[in-house]
């Protein structure tokens, strides 16, 4: 495999040599700086051989190296054997990251615009200095790519906000216009992918377990133009995508050809009423930003975080009321995979990690407005669940054997919300450094699930509850305690997070984010808890104005790990009371075989 | 006493007409920005007769307006009325600051530049705008205030490092010239007085309660040139001060006269080889921050944090050694006066407020290195208890009856350390409201001590830790849960803090913090539990660098209030075992009645 991206690597420095380049700069995004690119823009994958989520990769005449953090590691260097390829490790103390590393080695960078951020080619420019030059070429890659995939063309549907929840579109354009009002902007350019599936209250399904669609959204006090690829053949619209088109239409919304974004810009730029537009640097790619640029008088540009990041994950009541049944849909399904994989592994059959995946997919696709999964599963049993981002392999995956730690963390898009959720489960007997760092990570869980906190907080004061009794055993997980999710969007959204990293960023009530402590040991085995939490108003008194989080997860945990002791009264109090929840919640809605398991599998410690 | 303050108000607006000013802002500080200020510049209090330790005072031709924060809003309710004076509230949402108050209602503004912050005056200036002017007067009320305080002249004296702990100056010196090469600074000017004091191991009582000395720095890799009051009269000196500026003279620091800096850094300015000088405008008054802007070409005045702080509130060992002594000799006279306090209010005697404070200082007195208290003592039963800044009267003070919460906040200052100390002690019966406030501060107090936390952990981070137990009853507090302490120095220094307020700064080992959770019910009581804790490494390990808390304070804590169902399991633990090592540790130095009772006092529950 090595000699086909060797071959890949000396075209691009052929391409390098002819174009008096002495760098290029490969991105792992798209130009929607999307967390999970299509495979159109799995660039460095396809230069590489490297698959994982985040990497990105430099080419000079005698170097080739692929900046990635620690999550990717093993996996770099066993992908990357035989490319010539080094590592280069970031979030580790004394990282050097690209723009560093280029600083002095060389001048001259060509980079894909469409497929980096904007503060990364400041970052790069900065670095490179005076004399230094960043050549922008979009689609850098596209003549060297045979067969590169098409920007993806999937259908697009419209949700029923009166069936499913959320708010119509044309009450969301309102508030976006007065926004713009109260801010003194004339247009805001949207073009991060959940943020207009959003505003226009539209899915597809052009990134796996994201149901998004690749477009550009300009929106004026006039109009609304949403640039999308399905608009440019019109009579070959499969009907899902005529009829949502129509509806936009219906409320006003324009839809164009996804590259008449570039027109419209230079349009705009030349009427003389255009006004101030706004962009979001964080989430726009480098190269529509410097076209913006120099369509606009520079005062004319404004920079800041779009309010659309915010209002999104503020969940309306609807949405809350479509959250709550979701989880319970979702816990039947987690509980019927569940009980099938013990009563499996307990038979003495050999069930292997892929397997288990798909039975878990299988029972979640039964539940009605399934839509896919929300990503790709992890299931992993013994040291694969060391792996934070472990990726079951189709083939060859583990036998989950009867004793020790076997870890799933899954989810689904429904159409009334987005699931996520962790248990780990122990399979039998357990050693007692698993059950200790079970019972630690529960703790951590419970503890932040029990918060109480005043209006105001934010996640990085909170995030220690999470932690404190792992790291009175000086133990530690080096992830993030929490992430935002989306309602039938991405797993993973801002603004708010719970997190060591300081953001200012309060958690607000109706607020959806994920709590999900942990712990690897490699070789060893892994260990992580994840609940999801609704942020919810707790009442005013002289003191203060008081939130605390409700679960919305409804799945037991178990409890024949947990070493009650370290777990505490006030934490056993609540995983009884919450495991009591989840059987009197699920058990009308499971096969009686299984509600039988689950009244056992939830009596109080 | 109205007519007094009426008086001195319309001399300033004379004053002000004469010269054309539309307003005066008078703050609350001195040239040094210390936190209290010597009584030559409480121009507040002597302008409207408030004592409060923070306030800022604005005179128009027909306001008279007081800023200050909710520790001090009913005091300053009462001690304004009369003066016309109004009371605006700062720290309270919406909070409209002097810059903004004044913004759009005058344009010609006077102030004391001396007793006024670089970025106060800045935040002036830029509310006023175009067309505004900040006129800066030196001095301003000197004119009119007849019999205004000197600047102090109290006896200098230096320590003694071998004996009391630290460093010696001359080492000081060499790693502030060091850190200065390495930062490209020719010359360092440090204005706080702590900071100062520091540097040249030399202590005064210019201030109250802060054994400082009113002075200036000025460090050049060629020059150390300290400005001081004490200078100009070098044949009146008192014997330990010519001692210690003798000595200072021996180790190359030249004693220059304290207005002497002027000429200095004009000096300097006009010197060819002068090159850049580093200030810390945070503690900088704007009349020196401008004169030295005026001396100087814009690029050689350089602004940042002072390296001084940070390296201060590092402890050494030597320090730690000396505080760990100081600590146990504090606890024996807390136990002596705590014993004292119980025995008396038990026999039926009225023992007040007053009595008390000056009893624990009487105690405190006794100990060998005592140097004065490091603050006033509070000394608050019942409602003046509510009050977190408590000034207990001289005369009329509470007499502490034998129930209910006595609160007494207090510290020493002594030749190995400052200490700092708040019990709150139950009296007799206590009411059930009484007990729960009680335990759940005490309860935050504790769970803060255990905890175990990462290296790089900010006290930001830790501070909810402290509070969780009162949030979780929806209780809370409106003070910061710990600041940083002096050696033998002031007994609030930074830069660490433990509070809600974002600062990256990290909790690193040998910072000494207060761990100081509370509430106040307004009427009823108050509760503060305070100890002071040492940061200190706990191993290194595959999961990171773990740093823990010692604590210093030895001085045991009252059970009687305790609801041992709500403490829990861990902290009831480590209450016992506190208690224990508590009483381990005094007894052998307790005279003996006073050590049974200690016995009786530390039983576990």
């Amino acid at each position: 495999m090595g000699n086909v991206f060797l071959e890949r690597i000396d075209a691009l420095r052929s391409m390098m040599a002819d174009n008096g380049w002495e760098a290029v700069v490969i991105g792992g995004s798209d130009p929607h700086c999307s967390e999970y690119p299509a495979p159109r823009w799995k660039q460095v994958e396809w230069l590489t051989g490297f698959t994982g989520e985040a990497g990105d990769v430099v080419v000079t005449a005698d170097h080739v190296g692929l900046w990635t953090d620690s999550r990717y590691f093993i996996q770099a260097l066993s992908q990357l054997e035989g490319t010539g390829a080094e590592l280069h490790k970031t979030r580790v103390p004394d990282a050097v990251m690209i723009p560093e590393w280029l600083s002095g080695r060389v001048k001259v960078v060509a980079i894909d615009g469409l497929c980096q951020s904007v503060s990364a080619v400041e970052e790069l420019e900065s670095a490179l200095g005076e004399g230094g030059l960043v050549v922008d070429v979009p689609d850098l890659l596209q003549e060297l790519w045979d067969g590169r995939p098409q920007i993806p063309v999937t259908p697009v549907t419209t949700l029923d906000v009166e069936c499913f929840g959320g708010v119509p579109r044309v009450d969301k354009i309102s508030w976006l216009r007065k926004w713009m009002l109260i801010n003194g902007y004339d247009k805001v350019f949207l073009s991060a992918l959940d943020e207009i599936a959003w505003m226009l209250n539209v899915r597809g399904s052009d990134i796996d377990y994201n149901p998004l669609v690749i477009s550009y959204l300009l929106v004026s006090q006039d109009y609304v133009k949403w640039f999308v690829k399905k608009a440019d053949a019109v009579s070959d619209l499969d009907p899902d995508t005529e009829d949502s088109f129509n509806e936009l239409k219906m409320d006003g919304v324009e839809v164009e050809d996804y590259d008449a974004v570039f027109f419209a810009l230079s349009d705009f730029g030349s009427d003389d009423s255009s006004g101030r537009i706004f962009v979001d640097p964080s989430t726009l790619n480098s190269h529509i930003h410097k076209y913006i640029s120099d369509c606009f008088p520079p005062e004319s540009l404004c920079c800041g975080t779009s309010p659309v990041i915010l209002e999104k994950a503020v969940k309306t009541p609807s949405e809350i009321e479509g959250l709550r049944q979701t989880y319970v849909d979702d816990g039947v399904a987690m509980e019927c995979f569940l009980h099938w994989l013990e009563t499996e592994v307990a038979s003495g059959r050999e069930v292997t990690e892929w397997e288990a995946s798909e039975k878990l997919t299988s029972y979640r696709s039964g539940i009605p407005g399934y839509r896919g999964n929300s990503f790709e599963n992890i299931s992993a049993y013994g040291p694969g669940a060391a792996l934070p981002h472990y990726s079951t392999p189709r083939i060859g995956s583990a036998v989950i054997l009867p004793r020790g730690l076997y870890l799933v963390d899954s989810g689904g898009q429904y159409l009334t919300g987005t699931t996520d959720i962790t248990r780990t489960v122990p399979m039998g007997e357990c050693t007692s450094l698993e059950k200790e760092d079970y019972t630690l990570v529960l703790k951590g869980m419970i503890d932040l699930s029990m918060a109480v906190f005043p209006r105001g907080t934010a996640g990085c004061q909170l995030d220690a509850l999470a932690r404190m009794p792992l790291w009175k055993a000086k133990r530690n997980f080096g992830h993030g305690t929490g992430h935002g999710i989306g309602y039938y969007l991405c797993v993973h959204e801002g603004p708010q997070g719970i997190r060591q990293n300081f953001s200012p960023q309060a958690i607000i009530p109706g607020m959806v984010t994920s709590n999900e402590p942990g712990i690897y040991r490699e070789g060893m085995h892994g260990v992580r808890h994840e609940n999801i939490v609704l942020c919810r108003e707790a009442g005013v008194n002289a003191f203060g104005d008081w939130l605390e989080f409700e679960t919305l997860t409804c799945c037991h945990i178990d409890t024949s790990a947990v070493v009650k002791d370290l777990l505490g009264p006030e934490a056993v109090a609540w995983l009884n009371a919450y495991n009591e929840r989840v059987y009197a919640t699920l058990s009308p809605h499971l096969p009686s075989e299984t509600a039988a398991w689950l009244r056992y599998k939830t009596l109080p410690i």
